[in-house]
C-alpha cells in the first residue's frame, strides 16, 4: 500500500484536517503520481459539505491533480518514472458500455463511473482525491501533461478545462461562429479562452463593467453589461452558442432568446434550483441542453490543444495553511480565475 | 374584392357568430380558394378568447384550410381553376432573411411572418381563416394537395400534421431510432402515425389504459403507461427522440430522463406555465427544444409523404351550427383525434 497524507473532511461540518491513509499498491497497468498541484473547484466545498446528499467520509476532495510519475505497473506503456501526469474526475468506468466505448465515460450508462474522490472504486474502497501528497489510477484514466506549459496553471484544465472546452467543441465553437459565455468565473474564464482559440466570435456577458477589460484580455471580442437596460433586445436572434457557467439562480430565458434559430445554450454550472423555461424561448429548435465534463480521450485532446495554442488557466497560488480562508473566497466568488493547491505547503 | 361569409368572434367573450367580409380581389401571383373544409385547432380557441393576449378583432379563426380553386392570378404557375389546394398556418413572410430564404418562414428572423388569421398582412389588412367560404393568398403559401387523400381528413394535416411531421424529420426519426410520443390527441395521434411511417420503434406515453388499443392501431410499437410504478425507471436513458404534445402542466425532467446520451425532447404543446427542469435532467448533452408547424416546403414534402404512405388525420366533423358544443369538447379534449368544419354546413 502507498502511506498517504492529505487533508479530509470527516464529516460535513468539521472543516478539513490532516488524514493519513493509504492508496492500493500500483497493479500492473496502475501509475503512482506523487501530486505537485491540485486546482480547487468549486465541487469540491459542495461534497465537503454533503450539498449534493451524496457524500462519503472520510473525504479527500480534488480533481485537478498534476505530479509526477513515482511507478509504473509492468503493463503501462503511456508513462515512464519521472514523467508529468494528470488525472481529472474520474479514475474508471465499466469500459464496456456504448458510452465508454464512445470516448464518453462520464456518462457510462451504467452508471459505474468512479470518480477521482468521494466514490468507490470497483473493489467498494473509498477514492481519495488530490488534497494528499499521492495518487494511484490506472493508466487508461491518467493524461499526459504537455511539458511546455506551466504545472499548477495546467491543474484546473482537468475540471474546468474541459468541463468548458467538450461543449464548446461539440457544438462547433469556431470562425463563423458567435459564441456567448455566462460568468466569468473558473470556468467561464476557460470558455472565453478556448472559444477564442476555436476563432468564434466570442461575447462574455457580465453584470459588472469592472470585468469588461479582463474579459478582453482573456479573449472576448466583444462584453455585453447584462446591467444595461434594452441588452437583450439589442442581440436577440444573433447567438449560435451560449456556454452559461453561472450556478446561481437566473433567468436563462433571457439568454435562449439571444439564440438563432438550432442556436443552443449549453449550462455547465449545474444550478440547484429548477431552471424555469418558457416554452416560446426555445421555439425555432432552440436547444437548452447540460454538459459535465469530458471523456478521457477528449481530456488528452485538450491538454494537447492548449499546448499547441499555450493555454493555460489564470490561477492563485494556496496553501493547506489557509485552506478554510481559500475555500471562503471560493465561495464567495473571489478569484482569478482558479486556486491551485501546491502539495509542497502540505505538513 | 372576392365576398365572404364565415363565422367570427367580434370580441374575446363574445361566441363565433355569421359575419360577411372580403377578401382581396387575386393579384396576379394570388390563388382564390372556395374552402370546403377547415380543420379545427385548439389555439383556434386561444386566439379566439384571447388567451395569449395578442388578438385582433373581427377573428375568423382556422388554418387548416382546404379547398378548390376558384381563380389564379395571371402569373401563377403551380394551380388552375378546380385543383385541390390549401392553406395551412401562414400565408406570408418576409421572404428575404435567412430563415426565409432556408424555407423556414415560420421562423422569419423579420418576425414578418403573416399568420393565417389574427394577423395582419403586408398591406396592414386583418387576414381571415378558414372558417369562411373564401380565401386568397400568393401562391407560394399555398399547397397541392394529393388526389388520393380524403380532403376532409387531409386538412389537419396542414397544422397538426406539419407540426409532429417537421421535428420528428429533423431530429432523423427512422430505422434503429426508438422515439416516445406524449399526450394523444391531435397532434400525438400524427405524431404516431408519422413516426411509424419513418420506421422507428415508437412508443406511446399515456395515463389512460382505455388509450392503449387505440395507440397500437395508430402506430404505437409499444404503450406505457405513466401511471403504473416504477414505469420512467423501467426506460431510463432508452429513447433518441420524444415528441412532447401535451400542452397542460407536466413533469418534463421524468421525460428527459428517458432519454439517451444526445437525445431530444421537442415541445410542441406549447404549455403556458413555465417548463421547471432540473439541471441533471439535461445532463449528457439532453435537448429540451420546441418546434412550430414548419416551413412550406416541408409542408408540401409532408402532403406527398401521407400521399404515398396513405396517411390524414382520424376526424369527426363539425357542423357551424352546433360550433360552440365543438370547442368545448377541443378544450375537454374530447375528441377522436381532430375536428373538420364541413363548410357545406356554413349558413
Amino acid at each position: 500500500m502507498i502511506k498517504t497524507h492529505g487533508y479530509a473532511a470527516q464529516s460535513s461540518t468539521t472543516p478539513l484536517a490532516p488524514f493519513d491513509y493509504e492508496h492500493r499498491s500500483p497493479g500492473p497497468k496502475d501509475v503512482h503520481i506523487s501530486v505537485d498541484f491540485c486546482g480547487i473547484c468549486h465541487s469540491d466545498i459542495h461534497q465537503a459539505r454533503n450539498e449534493w446528499g451524496n457524500s462519503l467520509y472520510p473525504m479527500v476532495p480534488g480533481h485537478e491533480v498534476l505530479g509526477t510519475v513515482k511507478a509504473v505497473g509492468s503493463e503501462v506503456t503511456k508513462f515512464k518514472v519521472g514523467d508529468l501526469a494528470a488525472i481529472g474526475c474520474m479514475v474508471d468506468s465499466c469500459r464496456v458500455c456504448e458510452s465508454c466505448k464512445a470516448g464518453e465515460e462520464q456518462y457510462c450508462n451504467n452508471q459505474a463511473t468512479v470518480f477521482t474522490y468521494n466514490s468507490r472504486d470497483k473493489q467498494g474502497n473509498l477514492t481519495f482525491g488530490g488534497y494528499g501528497n499521492n495518487i494511484v489510477a490506472d493508466e487508461s484514466f491518467v493524461l499526459k501533461v504537455p511539458a511546455n506549459l506551466d504545472p499548477a496553471a495546467t491543474a484546473p484544465l482537468l475540471c474546468a478545462g474541459i468541463t468548458t472546452y467538450s461543449p464548446l467543441k461539440h457544438w462547433n465553437a469556431g470562425p463563423g461562429k458567435k459564441v456567448g459565455v455566462v460568468g466569468l468565473g473558473g470556468l467561464g474564464h476557460m470558455a472565453l479562452k478556448f472559444s477564442h482559440a476555436f476563432g468564434a466570435h466570442t461575447v462574455q456577458f457580465t453584470t459588472s463593467a469592472s470585468k469588461v477589460e479582463d474579459a478582453k484580455k482573456l479573449g472576448a471580442d466583444e462584453v455585453i453589461l447584462t446591467k444595461e437596460e434594452g441588452w437583450a433586445a439589442k442581440h436577440a436572434g444573433s447567438f449560435d452558442l451560449i456556454i452559461d457557467c453561472v450556478s446561481a439562480d437566473h433567468d436563462v430565458n433571457s439568454y435562449l432568446n439571444l439564440l438563432k434559430r438550432d442556436g443552443v445554450l449549453c449550462t455547465v454550472g449545474a444550478p440547484e434550483d429548477p431552471i424555469k423555461i418558457a416554452a416560446f424561448s426555445i421555439l425555432g429548435r432552440k436547444t437548452l441542453t447540460g454538459s459535465m465534463i469530458g471523456g478521457i480521450a477528449e481530456t488528452q485532446e485538450m491538454l494537447d490543444f492548449c499546448s499547441k495554442h499555450n493555454i493555460v488557466s489564470d490561477i492563485e497560488m494556496a496553501s493547506f495553511d489557509n485552506l478554510e480562508e481559500v475555500w471562503d473566497r471560493v465561495v464567495k466568488g473571489d478569484v482569478k480565475y482558479r486556486f491551485v493547491l501546491d502539495l509542497k505547503t502540505l505538513n
